[in-house]
């Protein structure tokens, strides 16, 4: 089969690699109608994260059709149509059993495109298929269904519920990136009375008006803005989506006494703390990995319409399209690019998204 | 009347100075039995707290009888035996209303010996007297409720319950000293399996023991230890009881991934946040002051014997031993003190707490 | 003043009475200018509610102006417009500090129009004042904030919050009176995939559809949709919004093991629990007086225009239209009456929803 | 092998019957070491599950050593000593993914010596093998770790955390047969101010007394009491665990306004829930049945030497006396058997509980 594969920091080629087949009892393969790529991907790409070995297929969402399926996997069969999720899990370690996926001691958690062979090819294997694969009824675009794969449950779980955004809450986002933007979507569904996005491009910032937000503010003036919507007292909620140390810090300063900072980001630098302003506000900061366990809830959602997915592609590209979908990727400044879909060729949709994303 | 006054950073009088009377209809006034001094105070004394003004008479913590009340003071009258909660609160701003008194945006809050004239005297002004005193019955020894007007309330509620103790869990307290104690005792209430305190001071650690702490660490093995005891993991609940960054940073490294750090510590400077480790680790680190909400069920735990408070206490001294007092407490290295408890005489229990103590 | 006068089973009278004035150092004196009937209040005129004695003034929801405030009252003062809730709470209880003010222990809870002197009147004292006037921006239509008095808060708290209704649920809404319709309206707050609304009315189902529902269905047909909708699992959450043993019943019939069943009617007669079913399906049943402690949040949703609290609104009478009023809003089921509002004549709004009601 | 097989009501014996294999990947062997019976076991024998086919062997509790495992088992392997809990789960549904182990959609919950073969028995196929055996040390008596495979989890999970439990409660108990006196046990863990048991039966208070009841009662003494532990207000949290109409009923009228009944008893006949006092009264009921979430929890609290299970056995016998087992356990009120465990001779623990217990 075609895939992409790794071969060290700053080369990645679609090309030729052997086909996977099921080795263990609880494994799935899975053949590829859509993909995405994820700022993860570009960090793996440029070696930040090391222990992605050369030869690895990359890529860790997907949409496809299972082909094959091991002894023990109970949940899907060969013809069903599924979502890859990017966390999969043993189901039977201390975090599985709580539902936390994403920190399955036992070979689970994020792997695909990391530790194994990834979605970014023609098939890909699934380990532990029974909790990665969530079967997807045919009259679902994969273009919109494929984002549910990552970006949605992480700006959902880590973003939206450790953040607690409740009914006519003051939500503040920074950052309006796809995930970023994908939490301004989700937070919707409890009815804050505002969501306030913030960014410095505003482009973004007009991508978050269509996905939800209410306001939006660039990084210089947040803090005053939020100050003067909440009477100086702060946030409910402050959802931290890009991953810097002064983005993060920004956060803590717009937080209400008793407030929620939600860490999305990917962080590879610590932050400063100021513990000495925040030692008495009641204040909650929460990290995590996505988890995945809402996953069957935005399911549900997409499938009854109220997730507006649509709007975060931009561009799609047929499969083989991979190393131009990633230039257009890295260079979403440029080309305006929020969430890049490969996949097979489909007449309609999502040739109209990217006509109305561009 | 008697009471120590503040006379600027280094300096406080045990001396003269007019008696407090009623102000709002919403006041009492409280003859003294007994008060305590706190890690606070000493701060006050410094200099380090400076919206408190030359002249204030300091101490947030005292039990006593009720002298007088204003025309809206409904939960107590004179004659009344209460407690004196460091914590009082409008009762009626959105803070108040859900139980955050320390948030209090009207007045309330820590003003005692803060910003209004406070309990090291012989009598004492209490605003919004129906939110901070707690009827206390006759049976109750004076010198052990005083410890429910902070120390017990601040430990339990902004440790053991922020940090969600749980059955099972092992609970890692940082810091041994009376709050780090006081976290110690009542997170005994929900069972953890093993409380481990880490202090530098081996007197402290005894101490520990003494109030529940199933095992003991300096600072320096601290983090192996909790490793060997986790299979590695980590804890589950980190309880930061010093106010350093370096212990913060600490109680980030030690917990586990899903984990709780609960701040009880007074910090002066910024701490750093090891996001770079933490963002992928479901950690959720809380800070708070204390909002008392906790007090009438340590008091119902105390009347019950089930709180141990006694062993807290290491000395005890009449009331115009007040700068005596102060002394040694804060000589604590040297002393040994924990607790110091001030008050009208009474030949029995407190000065067998003292024997026991030193 | 004019009030409407309670003068035993199936007579209340519009008629002269003193002016109320402040007694206590927490109360206030409100000019009405808005008032609305509660289905309780019929109760009480049919002579259900023994506790209320002839000689006193009904109603428990209003909208008015302060026009007098006891020496300890603190957040309003004359002039302020405001509204008034149905239930006060001292503030210092056990309940109240936990916000369960319907609970309250010290003579508050629901004591307007009903222990004491009520709102359907020109003015009206208000004990705590404190804790039961809400201060109201000048912009807001008294005919719809009126309705946050009573029927929002009770349908959102004891229905709704109550229920634990979360993103993508099937809710179903037993009862689609005013209150059911409140549960239907607010249920939305939390992007339930669907609200059914059980009736038996045609009416009140169309009237559903508009606040919200997305299917309705007769008692008749109900338990066999929500099969159908659930795959046979049952609801997430149901609401009872009837008050019969029968409507409970059907209730418990139609949630799915570990769902939770909200009970907001207001029951005269016990309901048969079928335990033999029950008792094996994790199921959650809750019962509740509304305790208020919503109502700053549902009236920034008011404010910011989220909460659809106009089309309840059917008819508009000035005050002394007060028996007509209540002659409509008994006849419902002739007069589609929904809720039913008199207050100072405004040539704008209110007629107009009156006319859209009807 | 030799195992107990159910012959129709009225009718079990202990018989040869083939050994059991591997059926599915997901399936391991065990080999029994220790054996209790459950009062649902009765019921099956007087025919009250009609589910329970003729020939099933009986007995859903165990501890053993796995001899054989499927191609899919990860978590144990041969020669394992394993709890073999009551509830089995698929791992992937709906109720799984949540730990609702027992509501299980695919072919788990409760199955063993119910669907399937069960654990009276000197072998027994456990289907779902990861998510039904729990590894355990070799120091752990058997005696007292299979009380974890469904009396402890049962009444900690349906009854301790359905309800609520919170340091400084009173909390009480009605019944105080085995599930009762595990409630009164686990309740514990929580530091309720007051423990009350309530049972018609004397011995049965002294058992409840030895597990941590701090007061107990008689059913017709027992409301008195409340009121007057709690000043009139009711109980905080009331565990029902005799699976009775009336006593459902009377633990509804024992509780406080805003408490929580937790039902754990096992009902055939419906109740009557008085609505009419209760719909104001902010009052949760919850049924359940175990879900064995809190099973590692559970098993970590005993190996800790957190859980006193030893005093619930009364009675040992050897494997093969199975039937005189369930005579001594079917006649408690003559035999004053509580738990009676069956396996292999131990010398010393078992021999000791039975003669403290007698």
């Amino acid at each position: 089969m075609k895939a992409l594969v790794f071969e060290g920091p700053g080369r990645a080629v679609w090309r030729e690699t052997p086909d996977p087949v099921v080795q263990d009892a609880t494994d799935a393969v899975v053949r590829v109608e859509a993909v995405t790529i994820c700022g993860t991907d570009l960090h793996i790409l440029k070696g930040d994260v090391p222990e992605v070995r050369p030869g690895t297929v990359l890529g860790h969402e997907a949409v496809g059709e299972v082909v094959a399926t091991g002894s023990a996997v109970r949940g899907v069969r060969p013809g069903d149509r599924v979502l890859v999720s990017c966390i999969t899990g043993c189901g039977r370690c201390r975090y599985c059993r709580e539902g936390a996926y994403g920190q399955c001691r036992e070979g689970g958690g994020w792997i695909l495109g990391h530790l194994v062979d990834g979605t970014q090819a023609e098939f890909v294997r699934v380990p532990y298929a029974d909790n990665a694969l969530h079967p997807l009824p045919a009259t679902v675009d994969a273009t919109e269904a494929v984002l549910l794969a990552d970006i949605f449950p992480t700006a959902y779980e880590v973003g939206v519920l450790n953040g607690r955004v409740r009914p006519g809450d003051t939500v503040a986002v920074v950052g309006a990136g796809p995930v970023g933007l994908a939490a301004v979507a989700t937070a919707r569904f409890f009815s804050p009375s505002r969501i306030v996005a913030v960014d410095l491009a505003p482009a973004r910032l007009d991508a978050a008006k269509r996905l939800g937000a209410d306001v939006t503010a660039t990084v210089a003036d947040s803090e005053t803005l939020i100050a003067d919507l909440t009477g100086g007292l702060g946030a409910d909620v402050v959802i931290e989506a890009v991953g810097a140390p002064e983005s993060f810090e920004l956060c803590t300063r717009m937080v209400r006494p008793g407030g929620h900072v939600a860490n999305v980001g990917v962080h590879g630098r610590p932050a400063t703390l100021h513990l000495e302003d925040l030692w008495s506000r009641n204040v909650t900061i929460r990290t995590g990995l996505v988890d995945t366990y809402s996953t069957p809830t935005l399911l549900r959602m997409l499938i009854d319409g109220r997730l507006p997915a649509a709007p975060m592609v931009t561009h799609t590209f047929e499969l083989d399209a991979m190393e131009q979908a990633y230039d257009v990727f890295a260079r979403a400044a440029d080309t305006g690019a929020l969430k890049v879909v490969l996949g097979e060729p489909r007449p309609e949709g999502p040739t109209a998204h990217a006509a109305e994303g561009s």
